[in-house]
């Protein structure tokens, strides 16, 4: 159950306006390269409502450093900026939490 | 399944350093509250990692509305400030976002 993951990283992605549609499109090929690392469990993205150009991407690790390291330090995170980057209206604000409470 | 909620609402709570655990203890009894509102379907609480004085709420609700109006304008939403407001530091920044694609 991703709901009782060690750790949740919330990203918040800028798109450039007019551009969501293809971000969508690119994100539904781009969704499957974390799979590929060590402590993912799992991700979901949504659309702003108070800002649709403004998504939020909740993913599900183990630990940090398995989003940190092991994700941003791998081809599959190259590849994820590819696809995604092009669409990012400035760069996306990550943080992480800890277990629920 | 909280995890396919039409809409999810992201809270970030600043507390005030120093008042984590009071606002933890707060926090259990606080959680129960909205259990009472339509379209509530659950929450979770996690502390921040690079800012442990942030904690990130995460709500899944049938609509913004029963977040907005159902719970803010309830009897419920007077007490869980009444717990939960003398630790903020500053208003918690909320958002919402549509169901999952």
């Amino acid at each position: 159950m991703t709901g009782n993951s060690p750790v949740l990283e919330v990203a918040f992605i800028a798109v450039k306006p007019g551009a969501e549609s293809d971000f969508e499109i690119a994100f539904a090929e781009a969704r499957k390269l974390p799979e590929a690392i060590a402590g993912f469990r799992g991700l979901e993205l949504r659309r702003g409502v108070e800002e649709p150009s403004r998504y939020v991407l909740l993913a599900w690790w183990d630990s940090v450093e398995n989003h940190t390291t092991d994700f941003r330090e791998s081809p599959q995170f190259g590849k994820w900026r590819e696809l995604l980057g092009p669409y990012f209206d400035g760069l996306p604000q990550v943080s992480h939490a800890s277990a629920p409470l």
